[in-house]
């Protein structure tokens, strides 16, 4: 599993500026794309854990919208 | 700017997954890629602020690191 095809690092730069004129550095772009992963991951997490307690085996929205707060 | 190519929604899938044995319905993809735009969103917003603050152009990984909090 590459994380880059999930996330695109590439795309952070556009994510950071949000029309504004200003530059990203480098580091910059892969700090926000390592946030999002750990987000990512942590919410996954709990949305596994909350769909298996229910005992079904497909994650649904509803895990996700209580897995991120 | 398009959405979806800065976080790819079909990459969501393998981030719910986590290798686990589960099925992720397509609502609970698109319910993640909205958690992480709304994430990335707000980090941005915040980290422009904090740059511009300090009157520098440049966002630095140093922005981004206090913005996330």
């Amino acid at each position: 599993m590459k994380e880059k095809n999930l996330i695109s690092l590439a795309g952070m730069e556009k994510l950071i500026k949000q029309n504004e004129e200003i530059r990203v550095s480098e580091d910059a772009k892969y700090m926000l794309y390592r946030v999002l992963m750990e987000k990512s991951e942590k919410i996954s997490k709990k949305a596994i854990m909350f769909a298996e307690h229910t005992g079904r085996k497909t994650i649904k929205s509803k895990d996700i919208r209580i897995a991120k707060d």
